[in-house]
């Protein structure tokens, strides 16, 4: 048994790191490695493989609209099941270990269902098993509603003949409490929560790639793996496109301050290691790309130019959750203008339904869709303040043949709109250009050396 | 919306009836139109078709021995996911429903995983939805352990630095409570007990069968559906190889007088009531034969003719959790005779491990088993005190020229060892010979009408 004092590591398996029994069976070993080392483990699992889209197929085949309750209780069930095999595949090995429900770990959240927010961690249930000498497998993606809870303790005291029972029915919180889910890659985000409340010495999230890539090595096989990401520079590939980790994961990370380390479960091999990153300012410099293909491109055609047009479009579009990006006025011509902007690809449908009594009542010719395009993205600390990043990057895509449909930029990110079919050239031409494929150099102190290539330094 | 004074019905669905997606929406249909005839429902489900044993074989691809409390969460996801569906397409059909797990329906247990038995049910979240004018889903075959989490509270707040949090951690009991399984069968117990405690009109079983016959039809095409069967009948018929419904569910019926009814989910037609039957023992007639081919015989050769002999060979069976049945000493001879008994095929290997050793402290020569053998029994209130009966058994199988191996009896039932392939035999002539193809003659009265042809009437 580790000792009392031994550093907590939380590690995150994903699915696909748990697809079948013999993966479970490696993850074992490789927790039981770890723990040999001396660490004392809290494991964070995800659903096996496409359990997931399994469960949400087998609701689809029930009804169109799932209650987002009923939805939540189906999915956490993934989650149960691997964190029991998990802990099964340890005890296998000769290494005590206990499953844990989201609610038994003491993960609190919201009451939105689909997308809840961890509200709190209370971590006296997992200090505890932790400090029996037992590998804690805690179910990733899951909470437990104290809001909605509280109401409906109050809802069941009510019905009871007994008015002492509102007093002394701490069991009622229990069949009170309902399951909700943290919405796609959740479990990132609990075990970022149970590192950032456990003072964990590191968080890593085991997955399919090896860490943080300058661009997505299936498109762009000279792609290179980062050593070190900061934060910020993290959240914008992340929201730019790049799949590996849980936006709000990374968010949480921040604000805690816990060391992420991304890495691969197939292979032994150091990730990516997300954290404050002291020399970002000084390396100034282009981290990443990042792209993004759930793009769909609307156009309402012909706008009177006038004020509220674009409060009248984008209004009613917030109001039922569909997100907008890049948005582009067109000069005026005669009074008229074209208001162009991005939603996801899954919410164009919704969103034309939305739009179209807005557009009639607005006076506007028409709209238009256009599904064949895609966002490409560079990322760093610092470039928007060095003009000469965006100058670079609109030449290497000019130099690719890709046109450019519209632009949007971040403190830390430009993105391009540009034709799907120009993604794989754009990213070469930029990946080149900003010659990602080098690896970084860093000074005897840890700081980055300054390369000539490097624009602005 | 039923009137708050409706009367409550409990539907229990198991899982061949929810197989699949269209048998799902099937018994929502059902459910709705029992709801329309103004029924307030309380429904308990087991896991879609063959998930718990898919779920069984999950594990053992992990491990042999799998832990019992992590096989326990892994078995419980089942009915949280049928449970789930079954609300969903409820709400399909515009009617109010919610699911809650053991957990939030207030079932709690003892703390044996696996075999768990209902400690009592806290009604009041129940109650509540029902009062909000919801059906109600509870999943069944599952509780949470109230021991079990008591215990571990206090582990738990142990462990906080803030002696105040002692008093005031209401939400450590969610953090400490586990989930416990309550054995094969455990729905129909699920749904037994929530009627108990709810005051329920009915108790409806719907199965793949049309209810409780008297002997199996799959083997006795004659075999004929009973109208009522009383808790004692049906006890003797469960535990005689009759797998209709959960033992433990008829003897909480029982011992709370609640009325059960065994019915088809694949067609609308009364199936068979258990209940009080105040005409019992005037009936004074066999009710129905069963059957239990998951038996295998043991003898001991040639041990001691000696007191405390029976002991040494059943105290180790008995604390290793092997049931023994029908046992047989023979007449000694020579300071010697032969111990036979009979054991689950299932644990026939145990029993021989168990028994070796014994055998070889005691002297016996050998251990002989045989795997080719059979129970039928006859069941029915007070034939015990007919001797009539017992010998029309006999006669009626040595007419099919089955040849009995050992006999056991109980007030209400009569149970003949014999060779597996007698069996079809021995139930279609003991069938015949007990007239069960006949239907009950009730008088206008509901007593039944004694026929010349019962034996002791």
């Amino acid at each position: 048994m580790p000792p009392m004092s031994a550093p907590i590591v939380v590690q995150k398996f994903g699915g696909s790191s748990l697809a079948d029994a013999d993966r479970i069976r490696r993850v074992a070993r490789r927790i039981a490695r770890e723990r040999a080392l001396g660490s004392q483990l809290v494991v964070v699992v995800s659903a096996m493989g496409d359990t997931t889209d399994e469960l949400i197929s087998l609701a689809a085949a029930i009804t169109d609209e799932p209650d987002s309750r009923e939805l939540d209780v189906l999915l956490a069930t993934g989650e149960h099941q691997s964190a029991t095999l998990v802990s099964m595949a340890l005890h296998a090995l000769g290494v005590p270990a206990i499953s844990l429900t989201g609610a038994q770990a003491g993960i609190t959240t919201d009451g939105r269902y689909g997308r809840a927010r961890i509200a709190n961690v209370d971590p006296r249930r997992v200090q505890a098993e932790v400090a029996a000498g037992r590998v804690v497998i805690v179910a990733g993606f899951q909470g437990m509603s104290a809001s909605a809870s509280d109401g409906l303790v109050a809802a069941v005291d009510d019905t009871s003949p007994d008015s002492a029972t509102r007093q002394a029915s701490p069991h009622a919180l229990i069949h009170a409490a309902e399951t909700t889910t943290l919405g796609r890659g959740g479990s990132d985000t609990t075990a970022v929560a149970l590192a950032a409340r456990l003072g964990a010495d590191r968080c890593q999230i085991f997955t399919d790639v090896r860490g943080i890539y300058t661009a997505d090595p299936r498109l762009l096989p000279e792609a290179r793996k980062l050593d070190v990401i900061g934060y910020e520079e993290m959240l914008e590939m992340a929201q730019s496109g790049a799949q590996v980790m849980q936006q709000r994961a990374v968010e949480l990370g921040w604000v805690n301050n816990v060391v992420i380390e991304v890495l691969s479960s197939f292979e032994d091999a150091p990730g990516t290691l997300i954290k404050e990153d002291p020399f970002v300012e000084q390396r100034n410099k282009v981290r990443g790309l990042a792209h993004d293909r759930n793009v769909a491109k609307i156009t309402v055609v012909d706008v009177p130019d006038r004020p509220g047009v674009a409060h009248a479009i984008f209004a009613p579009l917030a109001d039922a959750g569909v997100s907008v990006d890049v948005i582009v006025q067109n000069v005026s011509h005669g009074g008229t203008t074209d208001m162009s902007f991005t939603v996801t690809r899954t919410d164009l449908a919704k969103a034309r339904r939305i739009l179209e009594p807005v557009a009639r009542t607005l006076g506007a010719r028409e709209i238009t869709t256009d599904l064949s395009v895609a966002k490409v993205s560079i990322v760093g600390a610092g470039i928007q303040n060095a003009p000469g990043y965006a100058a670079r990057m609109f030449e290497a895509l000019a130099k690719a043949g890709v046109n450019i449909e519209a632009i949007a930029t971040s403190e830390i990110r430009i993105t391009c709109l540009i034709g799907e079919d120009g993604l794989e050239p754009a990213l070469r031409s930029l990946h080149a250009a900003f010659e990602l494929e080098q690896p970084d150099q860093i000074d005897a102190a840890g700081a980055p050396v300054a390369r000539a290539s490097s624009v602005g330094a």
